[in-house]
């Protein structure tokens, strides 16, 4: 039985991956769990597994797990903050850690658990875009597998399997353009946040939700992707398809392009990752044939910039894509506390881009020091 | 280098096979090549090619050719008929046999091929058809692998690739639907061979192009996949795709589906399998994204029954699918002479069918034998 850490279980990505660990009766044993802020879901969440370690963002909310499992039947150690995050992340008995917290803050846990050699489902994609290349390093010297949990680079992965790298010609990642896809650009200055968290395909987080609505969203992907099949930025490209029935694409050197389709349903992916290179029969829907037409379009630069910061930002390399993403997460959480509006995002984004002297990055803190600049740097500017 | 006998070398197929290697110089040599009545083309291919060994359908072309190529600077043995096929498709030098030939005339020399170790690259859809059981049990007897040229055939193997057969849940079969999909059943009375002739996506022989419009060459297909594949017929559908642009797809157990995709151009499907598992950078065009809608429509069983004809003859096993692919092929040729009406063919199929009493068969001459019963009856019934 696979021994699971959770980091972010009761977000959307944790709470559909213990659906699927529920759809696959005892194959995956959740050991560990951190959360946020969602106590009482958590609370659910460790009754119902029993994991052994669990960890919550804040002290009081530590404490109020402890009162409430006072005389529980089982022995669990409860922590708290990042350090209660990295003792997850590194839990002994797990074998593998799913990464599904949002943000740049699953940077140190993800280095701490490759470090410790755990096989990594990542979901954080934050992650390989503020520190790709240190990631991959070092999830070579630990000989550590990194399972992409995103339905895009899974669908890559999935039509990469018996497939030479070098035979591939590009990798076309779909984007379903989110739900201003059709606006116009007046239309777009009215954007409110009710109406980005609005996903017409998609369940997922709030932050995910902005950045497809932006398409920065899929900018990241792009940078993950570069980093997940060590290939170069020429060769990723992004289509809209706004069914998001095809996943993502790769075109191989002969001209044949492999596809990989279903529902959108974040548990396929997830399931996927967990039971690689298993393919077993879960509870997620599937799709109904004959189905609806596949449409495809070229992105819009002009009214989503966001997608060509995130190409620059990846080119430039160095510590610009960490820039990139702290400055774009708290844009975002500027924008959903009603602080900024929609297309003052890539604005922001940009212009501490433009501001940042990128540097060659020799050490996580080297990242962090950077993305702490970016983030002070939005404060400043929004005032 | 590769050396390759080619079985039909002047048809389409054959045609595009040396386009293939005009594109891929000093990797696969023609060695052997058969073709039926086309001396002019084949005396061009024999000069440029350069083969050790021609053979001809007809004795008098033989002997044509023989005249043409006196004084040659290389000598090239000559032969002619069903003997002359044979020694090419069992031709020492050769490592690999493309069976390029239409009809159940490919049956003999593909069990030669086996029978002499040559790795088989099958483009004659009708040697699985009449005699799938027989040609899979060989095959692993002998070692040998067979290679699909069909473009589903390719798309399903290319996306089996690093797959686990018992993770497949199904194989969908891509139906362009050819150039009656929207005619009403009224209108299908007056369809004459040129309509038939003109398909909307592919190029191809007279024989399937009319088998394309019947839907008998999709059905055909369904029996071919089930033998290659080794999968039963309750899990292998049809889906029409006007567009013809992904090819084939797998659906598997988890609800992924696996699509291979890429211009209609069947030069593609041939070097996957001449160079398998390579991919070689081809000349045969490739997507332009974003490519245009594609579209999906269940088939109409009523006004094309030649389909439910071909499940129902690969369920029933034995010798029907033989007498199916005979009694088709008849009624295919009577259709182009002008001698029979398109909405007879499938009814001309369904009754010999009925007339027929399947039989278990124990080798190639059983099989022919109801070949050649099935095509004497359809004489006789077109009178």
């Amino acid at each position: 039985m696979k021994q699971l850490a959770i980091l972010g279980s009761t977000g959307s990505i944790g709470r559909q991956t213990l659906q699927v660990i529920d759809s696959t009766p005892n194959t995956i044993k959740p050991v560990a769990l951190a959360a946020g802020n969602n106590k009482l879901l958590f609370l659910e969440q460790v009754k119902k597994y029993k994991p052994q370690l669990i960890s919550m963002q804040h002290e009081e909310d530590a404490r109020w797990l402890q009162q409430q499992l006072d005389g529980f039947h089982q022995k669990i150690d409860i922590c708290y903050g990042s350090e209660g995050l990295l003792a997850v992340a590194t839990f002994s008995d797990a074998d593998t850690v799913l990464t599904a917290i949002s943000g740049a803050v699953g940077l140190q846990p993800t280095v701490a658990a490759i470090k410790a050699g755990k096989t990594i489902a990542l979901a954080n994609k934050e992650t390989l875009v503020a520190a790709g290349e240190l990631i991959m390093l070092l999830a070579r010297e630990y000989g550590v597998h990194i399972m992409p949990v995103d339905s895009e680079h899974s669908a890559i992965w999935q039509c990469l399997q018996g497939e030479n790298s070098h035979d591939v010609a590009r990798l076309i990642l779909t984007a379903s353009g989110g739900p201003f896809r059709s606006w116009s650009s007046e239309q777009m200055a009215a954007i409110t946040p009710a109406m980005a968290l609005n996903h017409p395909n998609w369940q997922m987080g709030a932050k995910i939700t902005v950045d497809s609505a932006t398409l920065m969203n899929k900018g990241l992907e792009v940078i993950e992707a570069r980093w997940l099949f060590d290939i170069s930025y020429d060769n990723i490209n992004v289509v809209i398809h706004p069914q998001s029935i095809i996943h993502s694409m790769v075109e191989f050197n002969d001209g044949s392009v492999l596809a990989q389709m279903g529902v959108p349903d974040m548990r396929l992916p997830i399931q996927y990752a967990l039971f690689y290179p298993q393919r077993l029969a879960g509870k997620a829907p599937r799709l109904q044939w004959p189905i609806g037409e596949l449409t495809f379009a070229e992105p819009d630069y002009e009214r989503f910039p966001s997608l060509n910061l995130a190409f620059q930002a990846g080119r430039v390399g160095k510590t610009m894509p960490a820039v990139l993403n702290a400055a774009n997460e708290m844009a975002v959480h500027a924008f959903l506390a009603g602080r900024l509006e929609f297309k003052a995002i890539p604005k922001l984004v940009a212009k501490v881009m433009e501001e940042h002297s990128p540097v060659q990055y020799n050490s996580l803190e080297d990242i962090m020091e950077m993305d702490s600049w970016a983030r002070h740097r939005v404060e400043e500017i929004i005032g």
